[in-house]
This record gives structure tokens, sequence and C-alpha cells, in this order.
């Protein structure tokens, strides 16, 4: 048996309860956050020597030198051709479809011309140095790999460093052989704060970058957040979630399965379903019974649906929706009949899943778009990982000798406006007809 | 006379020095951190009564309620009407400039199909709630208001609420005019890491938001780094900057000019010019000693450009594009003869102004993009604030029943790989002819 919060939305107290749910308590350790400061304050003084000291300690790995913690790229080609031929053949046909959905996200530039023959526009260029951390031991995917790196390789970045821990320098193959598939620049086996600190700060043999991105524990996001300013971060990553909308129109079994998928992850995963129809929810539950006891990672799903997980009568599909909305999932799936019908009134999701076939592994692995999405409710105000990461976009501004003139009138009084006095003569030095070295 | 250091790239330490001029100590002050970790701990437990307790101490403002706090839509209007039509008209014309740039940043959706009939895609949402942090006193700019709200409008942000502290009740007239003029649903007078307190948690009477903007002194950028997680930032903005590359072809006042406008901001600002010209290099510091004491703001201009400030001689016009790649500046202002020849070299600037017609102060106002820029390096992943800071996207995955066959073929795979039992099941489940209730 599974033990599932039952939550009925006409219930008196079920918008509190649904906040309790989904609350993400971001009360950072202060611990942690003391600890991870020292440590980056140490990789920016001491560089290479605090990187080695602090993989001594943390990952048990005795290196003289930044070179043994090194993968040489023959090590990731070695990988990758040990590897059984269906799961090269696996990785290789999800980075090939990871690759054609991103290559629709390259940015483009535009302009346009206003009406003095002036011309205003947007340039996107790409970034050059780009960190990627994979996290090591227990949650060591070779599908995140592909989903972080593919995105920066599609837009061109220059230079890519991976930094992957392996405690007591256990290395994963599949690890290895997603690095060499996605095509990486330079590999390091570092983990923790002190991986953030070499790829933010730069070491003696490790080049600093200009943004770091990918998933950590609670000190690699204590870490991000602190080098957060002049290095770009992606995003501080809370607990993985799905929530379903069910009409009864799949196979329970399906929808069980896809909930456990997502509580397998870890104890602080969360599933939740939303369905109208009371015995079709009874039979998830059933199937959850009937297929728990054959589930290798069993501990970690009961422990997960119990603590985080819902299975939520709601009074319509229109009103699951809406409870959606308020959650702004991670991942979205729409197990029902006409899922286009949901789909417009859906505002906040990280990937929205279409249809029963549509199920939540399939865009974990092979689907195309990044797994790395907004967690947590961040889907509010944040995107998936994507090409857009590794792009920026400069403003142009290009005046003509008619638009100065024009312009700088206006530009002139806001700027008296605000007693920016050089402004508003850098203005009127540009109006037609004014002397330009004398002061009116 | 200004003083100004002269720098020369065949130095042979012009590398160091280039570097010490452009590095951004972020070392986050301590006690600053702490403090601000005090007060957001406060507001987040006490709400309404901590706000108008920090607004008393540091604002010197008695207020029994929020209300007292809240300016009213008549007010900002009020404050429209009552300016000099002069004002207003430059106002209204730079936000119909801003308005037209933006509009050609809404995001679109965009989906192909693949060969299983599997439709992949992206689809565009807006934010529903922002906050935008207005500074307050000495630097309580109306441009920057309209350089925010017309950016989340245009985005179509269902609320914005706005924060803008006014020290000792002093309310800026051309700040609520341009507020009137942006279009915002709710403005408090609160400052400083209170306010930030109060957009990510809420209190009593305020709601919280999604996504905070928005530039600030020391305890906003601390406040934004501490609640960012489950809200979103956009920046942490450091001291804003000037690079002007010039072949000598400029008058050599408008680019003094130009360097005064950046330099008036603040003693930490930066105005840098490069040029392959030393004769030219001497007439821009001889038209700066002739206009230095014209400037009202002169003594912040010297302590600026004494400071941070740098006339660099280059080799070339190419090399200057190099340094300025370096440097990534907030705003590149390209004062040559030819500046596309220029541009296409141009990797990391937060906005590119060409031809020396186009000079800072009319992108600071009036030509279109926001001036809310990346600053002080931050261009080598940052972007200009646009539509797309209040927008995101949602990944769409509808695999049809023949792509899920195929598909979860792939993803089984690597699910067994990574040791997820529960993905592999969820996927197995979905190949066509199995029996989704027996473990094969």
């Amino acid at each position: 048996m599974i033990s599932i919060s039952r939550l009925d939305t006409t219930a008196a107290d079920f918008r509190q309860a649904l906040d309790r749910l989904i609350a993400w308590d971001v009360a950072t350790d202060d611990a942690i956050t003391a600890a991870v400061a020292g440590i980056l304050a140490d990789v920016r003084s001491r560089g290479d020597l605090a990187l080695l000291e602090y993989t001594r300690r943390f990952d048990h790995i005795e290196a003289p030198n930044i070179a043994n913690l090194t993968l040489d790229p023959q090590e990731l080609t070695g990988a990758l051709m040990a590897l059984p031929a269906e799961e090269r053949l696996a990785l290789e046909l999800a980075a090939q479809r990871v690759r054609t959905f991103h290559e629709h996200q390259i940015g483009e530039d535009w302009s346009f011309e206003d009406e003095h023959g002036s011309r205003l526009g947007s340039r996107v260029t790409t970034l050059d140095r780009v960190g990627i951390y994979v996290p090591g031991g227990q949650a060591a995917y070779p599908s995140s790999v592909l989903m972080t790196v593919i995105p920066a390789r599609v837009a061109g970045v220059r230079e890519i460093t991976v930094t992957v821990p392996t405690p007591k320098g256990v290395k994963n193959p599949l690890v290895l052989a997603a690095l060499a598939i996605g095509g990486v620049d330079r590999v390091y086996t570092i983990g923790g704060a002190q991986a953030i600190g070499a790829l933010a700060y730069g070491t003696q043999s490790i080049g600093r970058v200009d943004k770091i991105v990918g998933p950590g524990g609670a000190y690699v996001a204590a870490a991000k957040r602190q080098v957060f300013g002049p290095v770009g971060i992606d995003s501080i990553a809370g607990p993985s979630e799905i929530l379903v909308i069910a009409d009864g129109s799949a196979p329970a079994e399906w929808v069980a399965l896809d909930l456990f998928s997502q509580a397998e992850h870890d104890a602080d995963a969360q599933s939740i379903l939303l369905c109208p129809d009371a015995s079709y929810i009874d039979a998830v539950a059933s199937a959850m019974d009937r297929l728990i006891d054959g589930m290798r990672r069993q501990h970690i799903i009961r422990a997960s649906l119990q603590r985080r997980g819902a299975l939520v009568k709601t009074t319509d599909l229109n009103e699951a929706v809406a409870i959606a909305n308020r959650v702004a999932p991670e991942h979205l799936e729409l197990a029902v009949a006409d899922p286009h019908a949901l789909m417009s009134a859906v505002r906040h999701a990280g990937a929205i899943f279409l249809g029963s076939y549509s199920g939540e592994t399939l865009g974990d692995y092979v689907a195309g778009p990044s797994h790395v999405l907004p967690t947590f409710g961040t889907a509010r105000f944040a995107s998936p990982l994507g090409v857009y990461d590794f792009q920026k976009r400069s403003s142009v501004i290009e005046i003509s000798a008619k638009g100065a003139s024009e312009l700088a009138r206006s530009a002139r009084v806001i700027a008296e406006g605000e007693g920016l006095d050089a402004h508003a003569r850098a203005a009127q030095a540009r109006i037609r007809g004014i002397d330009h070295n004398r002061r009116e």
C-alpha cells in the first residue's frame, strides 16, 4: 500500500493544504552559507592548492595537481566506444533530437528604421566561456549532460568547461560517454562549492567562465548564489516535481508510473494528480499499490509520495488548470482526451506534455527539449534551459544627423529635469546649428 | 585641468593596468549581508509592521499604516498634469519610442513535427506579477521608470507593483509623472531591503510578486541576491560605464561630453576612451579641460575620471575592439567614420552606439532601447532589460502513438543505465504491443 494525501478542492481547508504541500522553504542554512563562503574565499586566494585540498577532503581523492583531476578527450571517447551498442545508440538518438529541437532557439538580429532615418535594433551574440556543473555520485545522469551541453554547443559557445565530482575516484562511464557525445572542451573531476569557485574566479590551472549552469546539491546552490553578479548563473534548482491533470482517458497504470518516476528521484520530489473523477483517482491509487512492490527504488518512492505527493479530486478540468497555474509545476502532464482545449489556459509550467502518450519520461530523455526546467513554482518567471541561456543581446543604436537633432531636444529636457548637466550638454551638442563649444 | 589616466597598449604593464582599471570587486560587505538578512527575516515574519518601522527609521516617515505609504493614481496623474508642457512632451515622446522598440521583442510560439508525427515546440507566456524597484533620493530618475515599466507593460504583465523610497516624504514629481505615463498598478513609498522583502514574500497589505527588477544601492542588491530562488530577479547592478572607440572623425567636444555624462553619475562610474590617434586623444583631453568648469556636477566628474577614467592610445581600431570585448562595456560608442566595419567584431557590449551622432545621452532617454543595461563586464553573459525579462517559455511535447513506441525504447535504455526503474517502466508502458500491467 502506498501512503499518499487525498485532497478534495471542495474541502474548507483545501487552499491551506495545497499551500503547505507546495511550500518551498528556501530557508538558507546559515551553516552551509558560511561554509561555502569560506570555501569560495579560499579557492579565490589559493587557487589550485585549495581545490586539491577540498577534493582530498570531500571526494577522498589524492591528487598532486590539477592535471590528475582532468579527464582527457581519449578517456571520454574510450568510454563511449566501450558502451553496449544499445546504450550508445540511445544516447546518440537523444543527442540528435536535443540538437534538432534547440536549433529552433538560436536568436536572430533585428532592426528597424524610424521616421528620421535612425536605425534601432538588437544583435545576438554568444557567450565565450561556459561552465557546466554535472552532479556526481548517485545523481550522475548522462541525460543531464546532454541536456545542458548540447544547448550550449548549439548556441556556439567557444569553450565549455565541465566539472563533475567523482567521489573516491569512481567515474560513471555513461556520463563520460555523454560528455564525448555532447562535445566539451575541458572536464575536471572536481565538485561542490570548490568547483563553482574555480569556474567563477579561475585558478592557476582552470580558466574562469562567464556563466555557470547546471543543477547541484545544497553547497553548489549556495555557491552559485554567492558568486552571482560578476559571473552569470542559470537558476537555483529546487526539488523536481510533476503535476498530472487526468480526465480518466489514459490507462491508470501510465499515470501511476509517471507519478512514480518523479517520486523515485528523491524524498523531496513531488508528484500530484488532479482529476475530477473520483473513481479514476481510485484506479490510479490501486495501480500504485499494485505496482509499487516491483519498483527497485520503492523506498524513495514511498517516502516521496508520503511526504509530498497528493491525489486531488477537483470539481472539473478547468479548476485543475487553475490549480496548475498556482503550482506552476516543472512538468505538467495533460493526460486528457483533448489536451489542446486545456493548454490555452495554462500560464505557468516548465514543460507541458500533451496527451497520454507524452509521458514525462520521454521528455526526460529523448523528446528534444532540455529536461533542465524551472522547478518548484519558478515556472512563474523562468524558462527551460535553452540556447537563449548561452546567448545575449546588445541593443544597437544608430542615430542619423536629422534624428540626433530632433531627439536631442527631448533628451536635453529630461536630462535637465534629472539634474544631469553633462547629459544635457552632450545632447545639446548634437542639435544642428548650435555652436558646440559655447554654453547657451 | 582634469586628472585622468593615460595608457598606451604598447606599454609592458598595459594588461595589468587595464585589469586593475576594470576590476569590479563584488566583495560582499559582511555587515550589509547580515543587516539585510535581518531585515528580510523581519519583514517575512512581521510584515506591514516591520515595513512601517524600517521606513520610520531609514526614511524618517511616520506612517500609521501601509495606506499612508501608497501613492494613489490621482496623485500620479496630478504630477503629470502639473508638469511644464516641454517636460511632459519629452517624457511622452520617450515613452512612445521605448514602447515601439520593445514591441519588437515580444516572444513568439513555435513548433515543428518530427518524422513520427510528434510535435515539439515552445510557448511564450507572460509573468503575472512584477515588482519594480525605483531608487529614491539623488538617483530618482523618471527615465529609469519608463525604461523598466514600459518593457513590462509591452510584455503584458498583469500587475506591476512599484516601490520607490521617498526619504523624509519628499516625492520627485518627474518620477510620479513617469509612473503615470508608464502605467503601473500599485506604488508604495518604501525602499531598501525592506521593499525587496515585501515584494518577495508579500505582507498583509502588499502582494508578493514573481520577479523583482530595477537597480538600487548596496542594500537593495544584497536583498535581491538573498531572495533570489523562489522569486526571480534581473541582475545585480554594478556601477555604470562607457567605452568610446574613436578614430578622430567626431568633434572632440562630443566625445569629451559623452565621457563626462557617464562620469557625472557617481564617483564609481567609469569612462574610457580608446583611440589610435595620439593627437586626437590630446584634443579630447583639451576639450575636457576647457569644458569641465562649466559642469554643475564637476566634482563628481573629476572624482570619477581620476579614479576610474582612462584615455588609451591603441595601435589601431581592431585592437581597440579587442579591448572592448575584454571590457564588455555597458555602453560602447563607435565614434568612427565607418562604425559598421567595427561592429561585426564586437562580441560583448550592453548597447552599441554607431557613429558620432549616436551619443549615449540619446540612448539614455529617447532612442528606444531600455537604458537598463548589463554593467561592468556582465555584458559577457547578460542582455539589456527587455520584454524577454517579463516573459518565459514552456516546452511543449506532444508525442504521437507511433512516436511514443519508437522513443520509449531509447528512453528505457537510458533510464535503465541511470538506474531509474520507474522511468524505465513508464517508458516501456508506452511501447505498443507490450502488456502494460505485466513486468517483463
